[in-house]
Order: structure tokens, then sequence, then C-alpha cells
């Protein structure tokens, strides 16, 4: 529960009430009150209202805001409005703006548009925090605490520069201890002085390529990601203390743009927050798998808790090139969807549409039509009558039998650097692998690698490019305990500095694999090969994997080019456990005939094998078992349940053996 | 006439001699002269010629050069040489030079290289525009004044910052409406001071965006876009009163780059010009229509009077990154084409190809072959021959049935923000309902909003997304007085400020449409819906409105999708009037039928129907009418006449009922 | 032969063992004993290990490892450093750095990352050449300098800006010569001082098209490419200079970048060049004649005599998106290819891979897996073992009766400025007509312009855009007396100024040609014309001569368009010889049969002509002939030999007739 005070499943959104004039603002409260809303997020962008210049503080319009919410019912989730500083002071302190990653100084305008490391930066930050939470902190509306939003961009300025050798100064201790650990005698790199080291940017050591920037010194960058994601969580964590001294019972969070957001390690992240949170914006036609990827990485970070869903659109989005609204039904299918992943909350952004600006395109709960009778707005009054008795699913938990090992540091480190295929990408593979899992019912969780393994029948570590010799024997240690582990290609190749194991990839994983990667060839996109394996022929690309075997089993191998009929896929037995190689960027139905075939040669077992289309996520309570069951297809869907009568939440229906699914439907069911 | 001194159709181009020596000169005039030509441009980027430093003036090149052409019978368009600063300038003093989208400073070199906001900038223009004035006040040759060549960029630099803000306070008086007007409430963009306010540069609120910038604060964009048209008409205006002051009856003009250019508010323009004056460079198979629409609208530039076509090429351009020669015909037809939107002058860019520089392998009159022995020559001769009898249809006047409502601000507005669908953009919109009228045969005018409705049968306004509510009355006042409007999708959203108007769109027009759109649903390109109507499927893409009715009737409707059966065409009986709405991007063939329905509905009439390919442009001097027939295909084409005898006066050749047209031929029909 | 100190082929390459500990070193000579490696690049990128400040120089590491391996009877091609400055160098004097063409300064990081024109760069280059040449002069290891690595980019800070005036003072004498000769009449860029001159980045005069800069002021774009090849040339004399002092016996080399490099005049670098060398990156799939055309090229630079091909990759690449292994047989054939086509030496990057940094995953002889047992190695030691046997065809000379006349001038020029067609460029006009010449087995050179031509029976000339009076009274004397030209369109269009030569293309190759080109027309990619000839259709595209012939025969007219009929292809007979000219963008069938058409009609006749997918290199040494036979296709191959009896010097064989090639094989005949 993410407040006790507040022990329902919160309802609510963004909500700007100082765009609008006061006959509105008394419109939409009677608007909230038809949708069933019962929290408002205020306060995001308000610093130049609250702060509308250095030394003067003016919270009297928020406070009547929350007043009058308060009597009506309505709770709030109070921002700091830290994203967008005040044109006042990046007038005076033009140290605060962002330098992008050419080196060149912002202007001031927009969000986000601020350097993690400038300290007047932080002091206002800290500042207006500690005042809001000051101010507020016995408003008895008040129910949670959103830092910020959507923290976003590295700063690559000279303030930034200077910390940023002060900390590789505390990381390696000497120059040498760090000219060795980075190999900078390659290229003749060697830093004779602290303040020789540059920040990377396209002016030294970075250069775009293809669709990202690399860096002609990869070891420089891997550590400014490890910095930079280090100072921007400080930026959190300065607000964070500022407010827990006033208001230590009320959790405090900060909305995490796009789960998979690779800028920042949110594992590092999560350890600081009380609890996490992010904004949900599906793409279209995306796969349902990759939404569940993202809720469950959230749902990772803090091992399960259940989480805040701070953001998502009732309609459409307007910052993508096409923003199509939600079909009928999709919002109220994300809405549960989100639920049963974890969230106790569904906020929107926004509950009224802007009039101007540059986001007045961006969908909201009351349009620009000012009416609650508009399609989008029933559809939000449909989920917030709905869910007003579903309070018995707050406090469940997701249980899974699977988990992807997810790794940020692999994501950089193979990413930012030359490898043999720059179309290998990271997360292309963690949601191939993850959609295999989600397939067989089996439930998936997402994993950190210093998060614990035990209790999952297999783990799935895709393109897990860096290994040290710690997590070596953490996987180790699971696989001898009876843990059942699937790598891949481009795994191993590096340790936790970015220098290469000798002696073959995946280095310290050899032992497991039971072999050896000798070469990787690496071929354009369009140019394929193909695997062997089950008596059938599966496309591969990419990249190939030319493997050596030592104790591992062969189960496919390559159909053409020069190593046709060589290892590439393999089992090996370890321990008390089996490990799982694929030596290619292999296709989907390769993935998911393995994933199946694991299943049957281990005996694992879904409780209820979802049909093409459909999800299974399983939750409990105490003594209690939820299945929710989503029909994401846009056809009727039949499913198999396990023995004895079940009971929907939402409708109160009962089934027996099978439940029929509406598409775009969901069922969260209850044993009798 | 563009001047009575000369009453003739002007036929010339720019000229360089400056580049050449006597006897290429000599060489010259008489190839002029076979080819007929009796006006030349001098003095376009002459500037480090005629003011070689800051207190020297040297008019004598010219001077000589002009009393030769004189002597032989030839006039002059003079050209300040504003569009190039002399480097001995830009060196003493470099605030003259451009400060780019990104906010870089420029080097020197190339033309249009100048911030339009600097003073020194102005008082050297102004000073080279009197100085030339006064030399030549009397000189008999001359016919025209050509100020600068082809504004072109904006400037973004401090001192244009500093006028913006001026222009700021001037426009909104005070911080606060600015504010309101604004809307800066929305991610926390409120102004303090004056001083706060950026320009917007890629440093600031602007982004790149798929192929076009658009900005965080779209307000303060579409305002730096009316501060820049008006910056940039102003160097244009200190000239012209510089001229003025010495030639008070020579004409002054200046050639407006590709009519339907985004960056400059050609209305605005117009009105201080004496004529208008456009470049002619239609693209490579490009409709006819749309150099149609070019010509149109530079003719409403000044409501209909004659204008000049101030350059096209005799065959090819060198600035495309392919080049074709225009077939042999082309720029025959497309001098008449010229003349019958309105032109009164043929000019070519240019009269002999440069040897060097960037644009080498531009076209011109006397190629690098160096002969009249030349194909380009001899069609260049040829129409020379032709125009000389043809000095009767000066001070015609087109006469349209109908007219495109052409609206830069809506252009600005829409474009330039976060909208549902990055593609849907005003010139295609534009371009596809002007082209359907074209086929109609009834004639096409372009008005600007401030101008006359009146006498217009049919008003298209596609996309006309700013709409406040003087024009919503001008509108209703068409509508009800008689007139037939055709509305379409994104019209109406927004006021003057760039606000929203709330209620559903198309806001203050929703009476006109009869209805109102609640949301606009939006899809990749790829993605198309179609729309039933008149018993016949169409194709529609990009944004779908989801409409409800009011008064309207509904004539079409959705094939596909959660709108499948709603609205998607209208019809509203509005006072006298009519109003047609499409409530998506129509294929041409839903847009052609409608607007032959349209035609049918309401009786209207063409005197000419045109096939295929084929353009008819009525023109009319006091009792007599003329009918311009173009035929743009690669076909012969039959064309049926109304009553009567015509005489074509060309070819000299009559016609009764029908007129054969050769490919790419012309006729100029006066009724005996 | 290179160095008579080591006559045989030199077999190693780049070695860096200050990245890897003492044991690893001993590993590694074992390996390269092994191997077959006889000489070993060192010191390239070592300057923070060898200088470690201003003041210090330490050579006891390379000291030791020279030692070391010459006591292993391995040889030492010792580099100078300068590719990549320490960093304590640019922090202490920044001006080091390279700014690049955006205007921007770069910061320190990476390679080639400095200003050729920098006094302190040349001093501290100079200097550490120098103190190597002073330290290592009598080391019995040393065989070969190695200056640099790879120079590659232009500079364009305000030193540059500086000593380009000073250039352009020295090569015009005065600026009326230098505005006559760069047209600058031409939009007003006249100079008016020396120091008004700009360097030619995107804020003067350089834009963006496509796919690369051009400028708007060619003539100055031109300027700079020759003064910048001069400058950076410069560099590699001030270090040459400084080595020869002290070894004036030790052959001096840089190992040029991409034969076909456009930014460096390589002609000119090769008159100062002991040795010529290049490093040889075959793409994917790229045809063979591309990469025959590459050692042809490099070959010429110094008119035949043998080269170093200082890197290959032994396996992968790495710096390419997709990096392909190099196929079982390729790096072998690709080894023959080189030395048939002049290399004395096989070095390969790298003999062991990195383990961090940029490239930890190029390919090297001894790789991650740090093993003898790979693939990979036991290719390397099977061609090691090969050569050993092969010292014979050392100082052999390749032997042509054609060539293809190279010229980066030309290709500067026509691709620097706005042309008919942007698409038209010059490499891929040159690599056609080169493959057709190699495909005749009449043995190909590549000439520069100030190269004799005599003795080639056919000179292909394609895009010879820039011709001076010169260069076409030498084409005209080749022609005279018997030799055989082929000219393309987009030829002789400027002189060396740039500056178009009046009275219809190709200017003063007109005579040559037998007629003149009146207009080029231009259409983008996708549409086609065709050239009938020979009875046949042949497609060509982009560019189209509208021709006027005097004296020549026409073979080929085009099929289409307003020039259907109009001739395409021409023959015309110039005093004893003949000259051919193709008037657009041929296909390479085309191109192909003209050639055949050539060898009839003219008799000639190739000892061996090769099948398709087999290249034949003849050789000859005193009275020795070699033919060297290339399989490079994927099928086995016959080729019909000369009469008498053949040994294949590399396994012995003896031929008559014919000979049988496997997939990927070479024989080298030697006549018994």
């Amino acid at each position: 529960m993410v407040n006790p005070k507040l022990p329902v499943i919160w309802y609510g959104g963004d909500y700007y009430p100082e765009q609008w004039d006061e006959e509105t603002f008394e419109r939409d409260i009677r608007m909230f009150k038809e949708a069933g809303i019962n929290v408002v997020t205020l306060g995001v962008f308000s610093w130049s209202l609250i702060q509308p210049d250095e030394n003067t503080y003016d919270f009297s319009f928020f406070e009547k805001v929350m007043d009058r919410l308060y009597k009506e019912g309505i709770y709030v989730c109070l921002a700091t409005p830290t994203s967008a500083p005040p044109h006042w002071m990046t007038q005076k302190y033009p140290e605060i703006l962002l330098t992008d990653v050419n080196g060149v100084k912002r202007e001031k305008g927009g969000r986000q548009n601020f350097c993690p490391n400038s300290e007047k930066y932080r002091y206002f930050a800290r500042n207006i925090a500690e005042k809001l939470a000051e101010h507020f902190k016995d408003h008895p509306a008040l129910v949670l605490w959103h830092v910020n939003n959507e923290y976003l961009n590295y700063c690559y300025c000279d303030i930034c520069r200077g910390k940023f050798q002060n900390w590789l100064k505390e990381k390696y201790g000497t120059l040498d201890e760090l000219n060795r650990r980075w190999n900078t005698r390659f290229w003749s790199q060697t830093f004779t002085a602290w303040e020789e080291i540059p920040v990377p940017t396209t002016r030294s050591v970075l250069f775009w390529r293809k669709d990202r920037y690399q860096s002609v010194l990869p070891e420089l960058y891997l550590d400014y990601r490890r910095f930079m994601t280090q100072s921007m969580l400080e930026c959190f964590l300065e607000e964070y203390r500022a407010i827990k001294k006033h208001t230590p019972d009320i959790p405090v969070t900060t909305n995490l743009i796009a789960a998979t957001f690779k800028e920042w390690n949110y594992f590092e992240w999560a350890n600081h927050m009380d609890v996490a949170a992010w904004d949900n914006y599906p793409g279209y036609k995306e796969d349902f798998s990759v939404i569940s990827l993202r809720h469950s990485l959230i749902r990772g970070l803090k091992e399960g808790k259940p989480f805040v869903l701070m953001e998502q659109s009732p309609s459409q989005a307007c910052w993508r090139w096409y923003n199509p609204q939600k079909r009928p039904g999709e919002m109220r299918l994300w809405s549960y969807h989100a639920l049963a992943h974890g969230a106790e909350t569904l906020m929107f952004f926004q509950l009224r549409q802007s009039k101007g600006g540059v986001e007045k395109f961006h969908g909201a709960v009351i349009t620009h039509v000012d009416s609650p009778n508009t399609r989008v707005f029933q559809e939000v009054k449909r989920v917030g009558e709905e869910i007003k008795s579903l309070s018995d699913i707050l406090d469940t938990r997701v249980v899974s039998q699977t988990a992807l090992l997810f790794d940020w540091e692999s994501w950089w480190a193979m990413e930012d650097t030359l490898t043999p295929n720059i179309d290998f990408k990271y997360l292309n593979e963690a949601e191939k692998y993850f959609k295999a899992l989600v397939k067989t019912g089996l439930g998936v969780d997402v994993v950190g690698k210093d998060q614990n393994f035990e209790g999952y029948r297999i783990i799935v570590a895709p393109a897990l490019y860096m290994v040290d010799e710690e997590l070596a024997r953490k996987l180790k240690d699971y696989v001898s305990n009876g843990g059942i582990l699937i790598l891949t290609t481009m795994s191993g190749i590096v340790d936790e500095d970015d220098q290469v194991v000798l002696g073959g990839y995946p280095g310290y994983l050899r032992d497991l694999m039971g072999g050896y990667v000798e070469e990787i060839d690496a071929l354009p996109p369009e140019e394929k090969n193909e695997i062997l394996m089950f008596g059938k022929r599966y496309e591969c690309s990419l990249v190939f994997d030319y493997i050596k075997t030592t104790t591992a089993e062969v189960l496919g191998r390559f159909g053409r080019d020069y190593y046709m009929n060589e290892p590439a896929v393999l089992r090996n037995r370890y321990g008390g456990g089996w490990v799982y190689y694929v030596g290619s960027s292999a296709s989907f139905d390769l993935v998911w005939d393995l994933v199946k075939f694991i299943e049957r040669e281990h005996n694992l077992r879904a409780e209820i094998t979802p049909p093409d289309g459909v999800e299974v996520i399983k939750k409990v309570k105490g003594e209690k078992t939820f299945y929710f069951l989503f029909n994401h297809s846009h056809e009727p869907q039949i499913v198999d349940l396990p023995e004895g009568t079940f009971r929907d939440l939402i409708k109160g229906n009962l089934y027996e053996k099978k439940a029929r699914l509406q598409p775009l439907d969901v069922l969260i069911l209850l044993k009798e």
C-alpha cells in the first residue's frame, strides 16, 4: 500500500489549476468526483508560481486548492517543481543551465534543463523542497511526495568535469591505477594529471555512430554513466532528505521515465526511493510483453513491492510523430495491466488538457471539449467506478517461476563501443527472451545482478556482456543449486572495468557454458543464417558464435556459411542445474521453441497456460491467490482454468474450467 | 503595366557584365537583340564593385553598361546589391553577419548572410540604395528597382534578441499580459523580466523533429516569426524609402523567393511593394497546379494586379540534387503560364552563364557554348519573337469564381508545435484543394484573411488552424451571403494567441461546421482509413476527426476503426450559403469528387471545362475576354469552346467549338 | 625490395607490448615464430610512454623489446608516435588540438586530433622523431621507419587560416589576381585584404548537401584542399628530415589510409616517401577490382615500385557497422593479391588483440582466446609458411597494357560544388571503367596526370573534370602517337583555376572528342535512359550529354527523351590514335562491351584472358615472367594458359594449356 492513509486504489493524475480560473477549477472538481478521482498531483512545474523570485515564497494558491480538494474528499500527491527552474533563476545563475553532449551550453527554456552538479541548482532545489514540506507537512490531503519530474539528461559542463575528476580520484586513488584499469596505453591515452580528464562530449571522446553516441575511450564513458547516474540521484536525495526532515511518514518518490531508460541505472535509484514510480506510455501496436517487461522491471527495482503508476495518458500522447488515440477499451485494459503487475495507483497525465504550450494536444481526462460527455471521460469514469470495489487486490504480490536478469552496465558497456555488429542491441535481446517467458504463463520477474536469484526455476540473462568474478560465482551458485540459466552470445566478454576476459568468451562463464566462443562473425541485418534444432530450421542473424564445446551438448547447429554444422545452441549440465546457450541473435521462434523444450525437459508447469494474445499474472496475498487474465488481442479468447470455481472480482461472474475473455477484456479471478 | 515607360511584355533577365570583358559584353548585346531581349537586370551582387570600401563609390562601370544598353534599345531593372555585403564590411563590422538557428555566429561568405536588425547593415544598405538612386535617377534606361535578392534567413543574434524583447514590450505592454497570453504557467515558463526572454534557437526553446524545427514555447516562436517577418520587411523598407526619395515614379520591388515560402508572410510584404515580384523554379514533374498556386498567390498578394516574374531558368537549375533541363517547349509553356497568371515580364536567371563560382552550372540564355546556335538560345529567341505582338494582354485581369484562403499564421502555428500527426502539413492540404479547383475550370484566386472574400462562389480554407473571432465573423458573413465554404480537419483550433478555443474544434467555426470534433485520432502515414461517400470508397489518412454533428448533414462516413460509420464529411446550411467539412486528410479523389458534387449541387459552371492536363485561365480587359489554354500534358488535347469564333493571338488561327492543343502548347483565345 | 637488409617477404604487423606484461610478451614471441613472423611494427601510439612529460624521454621499454625480438630473429618497423599527442601536451598547448569543419575546437582524446599547422605540434613531432632516430639509429633490428599513422583530418583553426592566407599570397601574388582567378565578382565575394579570407567551415562558405560538404566558394575550397594536402605533408616531412639526419639508409614511409582517400592527393605525397605504404581493409562483398584499383593506385604513386602493405586484418575489423570475419581462405587470397599488385610486405593490424579501448573487437593474429589453436592463427601460420619460399617474387614489376588516369583535383573540383547531378561521382566512374579493364586481362595501371602515359595501349580517363591546356596537350600527344583514349561525360569542364572553358564541353579536349557537349541533362537516379549501340540496348543514368559532333563517328545513340537518337557514344580518329567518348553514366555492361569492342578493333590481346571472377596479373623480373592467377569466386575456375609449361611457385605443380583454380585459390605461374 503506498500510504495507509488512503487504503484504496489511487485514481487521478497531474493537474494544473494554476493555468485556469476559479470557475473552471470548480467545474473540474465536479467532473473529478463524477469520474471517481481520489488523488490529484499538484505542483509539477509550479516553481515560478511558488517562488516568484529568489527571496519570495507563496504557497497560498496551492494551499487553497488543497483545502478545497480535501473538502471534496480528494487527496494530493504534491510535487516539488524542480524539473523546470524559473527564468529568474537561470538568468541570475546561468551555471544552472545544462551543457549538452556537444559541449554547447544551453539557453533557458523547456524542462530538465539543469546541471545535476550545480551547487546553485542543488541549493535551490533542496530549499524549495524543504519550504514546501515545511509548509504542507500537516496538510491532511497530503499522501505522497513527487520529487521533480522525469529526470532526463546528462550534463557535460565544467562543473561536471571537475566533479567527475574528483569522483575518479575517489574511485581509483591514483592515476596509475586509473590508467591501468582503463587500459590507456591503447592510443596513448595515458593521463598524467586528473585535470586532463575530459567529459565525454562530441568534442572529445564521443562520436555519433548510426543511431547513438559511442566513445573512443569507452572506459571513461562507462564511468561517466556511473557518475551521472549518481550525480542525478544525488539531486533527488537532496530533496528527499529535505522533505523527510518534515514529513518522515509521507512516502517520497520520483516518477521514473520509461522504465527501460538507458541513461539511468534505476537499480541504484530504487534503493533510495520509498516507493518506485514510473510513467507508462506504450508505443503504438507495441507487443504487450514489452509493456509487461517495463512494469516488471519497475516492480523488480524494489523486489516485488507495489509501485506507483504516476502517469499514463487516458487517450493520446502528443510528443510522438504519430499519436493514435488509445482504442476504446485499451486504457481500461492497460490500467488493470498495471495493477496486475504491481501498481496500486492509476494516475493520468493529465486531468485537464492545456490550451497553450507545446503539449496542448496531449490527451487528458477533461479534453478541449470541456465536458464529461466525451468518449474519453466516459471510459475514465467506468474504470473509476470499477476499481472502487477492488481494494482487495492492494498489497498482493506477483509470484513468478522465472526471471530476466537485467543489467544496465552490460547495456552501457556493450553499446557504447565498437562491437562486431552495431545492430545487436541489449534491449532487443532482453525483450525477445522476456516475451517467451511471458508466453509460458510461468510468470516472469526482472532481477538485477545484486538481487536475489533464489526461488526462480529459470533465469534468462541475454547479452550479459559484463560479468565480473563475483557475478559469475553467483550465477554458478544459482545453477549448482538446481537453477536453469539461459545465456546468449555477446556475454561475459568484459569484466567490471570493461576489459576483456581472455581465454575465449564468455570469460568467467565458460564453465557454465561448457565451451567457449573462439570468434564472433557479424553480418549485415539482411544476411541471415539459420540454426537447425529440434528438426526445424530457425532464422538467426547479426552475430554468429564460432564455438568450441568442452562439456556441453550441442542442441542446434548453424545451417550455412563457414560454420555450417558447427554448434549454435548448447546445453550444459552444471552441478544440480542446467545452462542453455544461444550463440546468435536468434529469431523469436527459436527462443520460444527452446523455452518450451526447457519447460518439458525440466517439468515446469504453469497453472494457467495462456493462449496467444493472452497474459496471465498470478498474485497472492496471505492465503488468497488471484489470477489476472488479460486478453490483449482483438478476438475473444478461451482460457483453461485450474481446478475449482473462480469469481471475477470486477463483474462478479463465476467461472469453472474455462473462462471466455472478450477482446481487450480482463478478469481478476479469485478462487471461491 | 509594370512601368508605362516600357508598355510591352518585358523580356530579359539577370546579367553580370562585371564578370566579363568588353568584347564578351558586345557579343552579348548582339545576342540579346537577336533574342528579343528588352530589359536587363543589373547590379545584383555588385556591392564590392560599386562600393569598394567604406567611403568610395564607383558607379562608372554600370553607367557605361546602361548607356550602351540604352543605345541598343534595352532597358534596365536596377538592383541594389544588398543581398551580399562585401567582405570589407563584414570584416570591419562583424555584427552584420548572421547568427544561425543553433545560435552559431556565421563567418563571412555567401549571400543572405546578414542580420536584419543590425543597424550597421541597415545603414549600409539604405546608404548604397540611396547613392544608387541618386546617381541613376535620371537614367533613361531605368524602368524598375530591384531591392536585394531573395530575402531568406531569420537571424538569432543578441541584437535580434534585444529588439525582439522590445517588440514584445510594444505588443504586450506588460509581462503579465505576455505571460497570460503565452500561457507560460505551462512548464513554469513565466518571464519576470523582459531580458529573460530568449530567441528561439536550438540552445533554448527550439528542437529538431523529423523534418523541421519546433518549439517547446510555440507562442514565443510564433511571435518570433511575426517579428522576423517585420524585421526583414523593415530592411526592404529602408531601401525602398531611400530610393523613393529620388525616383518617386520608378516602381520598386524585390524578388520574393518561392511564393509559398514559409519564413515570410508575404501578405505583409506586398502591402509595401509597388509591384509583386517572384522567382519561379518549378520542381521536376511537379503538378502544374502547384505552379499555378504559386503564381496565383503572388497575384493575390496585391489582389490581382499584374506582377513581375523576376527569375526563371531558360533551361536547368543547379542547386537541386538533380537538375533536369526544361524539356523542349517547357520554357515556352511556363512563360505563357506566368503571363496568363498575371506576370507582365519574363525574366531569366540568367542571361549569360558564369564560368566560376557555385552556380556555374545554372542554366542561362547564353550558355558555356557561348553561341546563339544552341537549343536553349533558339527557344528563348522563339518566345521573344512571339511575345512582341502580344502587348494586348498587358493589363488584363484574371477572373475567378473560386478562391483558396491561404494563411501563413495557420501554417506556422500548426507546424511549429506538437500536433497529433507531424505529417499533416499545411501546404499539402492547400495544394490538394487548390488542384481540384483548378481542374474545374472555374478559376481560382488565392486570398489572405484580410482580403476581400466577396464575389467568390467557393472559398476553400484547408487546415485553417488559427481562427480568431474576427476571421470567424468574416467567414460567417461570407457564407450567410450565399457563399460556399469548404473547411477541413485541424481548423479553428487556436486563436490569434495560439491558444485553443475550448468547446470542441473548430472553435469559433463550430456553427459553420454544424457540429464539433470531439477528438482527433492520428495514425502513421501507411495506415489508411477510408471514407464512404457518393457510393464510393475513398482513402484518407494521417488524422481522423471523431465528430459530433449538430445541424450538419452527413455526406461521408469512415469505413473502419472505432469510428466506423461515424461522420467524416459534412454539409451544413448556414444562412444563405453552405459549408462543407472534410474530417481527415482525404485523398485527392475524394476532394475532386466533392468539388464536382458542389459544382452540380450549386449550379456552378465553367465557361470552358478543361480535360485532364489542360488548364484554362480567363482574363479580361475592359470588354475583352481572353481564354488562355494550356496543354501541360505530353499528348494532344481537344478543348470544347463556348459559342463563337476565337482567334489565337499567338499564331492567328481561328477556332470554333473545339480547339486542338499540341503537347506543351498554348493558345490565347480572343473572341472575334 | 623495401630494405635489402631483410631480403624476404616481410610478415608481421602492429604490436603493442606496452599493453601487456612480460609473460605475455614471451608467449607472443613464441607464437610469432610459429607463425613465421619476421617483422614487427612498434611504437605506434607510444608517445605518452616514451615522452611522459615535456622534458623526459624514456626509450628503455622499446629498447628491451627490440633487443629481445632481434635475438629471436625478428626485425622491427619503428613508428613515430605522432598520431596521438599525449594529454600532457594538449593540456599545456591546446593550440595543438584540431578545429573541425564546423569551426569547433576539439577537446583532447582519440587520435589524429592535431592541427597540421601548429608550430607547437610540429616541434614536438619533429623532436620525438629525431630523438627516436638518434636513439635507435644503430639498432640492428631496425628495417623501416613508420611515421605517424593514417593521416586523416583537415583542420580549420585560426593558425590554419593565417597560414592559408599566406599560402594564397604566395600563390597569387596580388589580391587582384586571386579575385580574378577565383571569379569573386560572382556573388560579390571580392576580397580586399588577405585577412578577410576565411577557412571553409560550415560557418562560412561550406554547406552540407546530401552526402558531403560543398562550398559556395568552390575556388577557395579547392585551394584549401591543396593547402591542406601540403600542410599535412609538411608534417610528415618534418619528421622525415629529422629521421634521415640519423638514419639516411633506413627507408621512411607512412601508412596511407584507404588508397582512394579523398582528402589527400597522394600523388603529391608519394614524391616524398621512400616507399609507398598503405592499409588495406576491403569492404564486405566488395568487387575484387575495387581492391585492385586501390593496390594499383598505391603502386602507381611511385610508378610501379614495390610498396609496403602496412596493415590488413587477419580476420575482422571493428569500426564498421557490421564486421564480418574474413571467410576461410580470404586472408590468404588477399595477401597474395597484395603481393601480386606490388606489395612486398604482409603486415597485420594487429598481432595481439587488445583487451580494452575502442578497438578491442578488431581482429588480430593472437585473439582474445590467447592461443595458437584458433582458425585465424592457423591461417596466418599457413601463409607464413608458404611465403618463406617465395622470395623470388621480390622486385618483380607489374606489366600492364592499359591505365586509368586518376586525378584528385578533378575529384575535388567536380564534387565540391553544384553540378547537374549530385549522384554523379568521381570514384564510381573510375571504378567502373577500371573494372572493365581488369576483366580484359590486359593489365591496368593507375597513372597521375604528371606521370608518363607512354607505353599504354589504352588510357581511360573517366570524369576528367579538370583539364588545363598542358594536360590537354599531353593527352593529344598520347593519342597522336597511336594511343587509345576513353573519355566520358563531365570531362574537361574546368581549367586549373576551376573556371569553365567556354565553347562547349569538354573544353580543351573538344578536338580529341571530335565534337562538343552543348548541354548536360540530369535526372534522378531512378530515371534511366538507354543507349543503342552494337545492336543492343544499354542502361544509362544520372547525366546525359546533348552532343554535337564535328569529326567523330557516332557509335551509340540515346534511346529516349528529347535527345532520342542523338549521339551518346563517339569514336574519333585523332592523329595516329583513337578517342572514345561516353556521354552519360553508362551501365557496366556498356563499358564492358565497349572495351571488348576496342580490344577487337585495335587488335589488343591479353596473354591470359581471365574468366569471370578470375584476375590475372603479369609481372616480370629480368627475363622471368610471372603470372599471378586469382580465383576471387566461390566456384572452381579453369584458365587457358599460353604456350608452354608453367610451375606454380606456391605448391610446385606443373601446368600446361589449362590451370584449374579452386575457390579463393591462387597460382603463381613461372614459365619453365
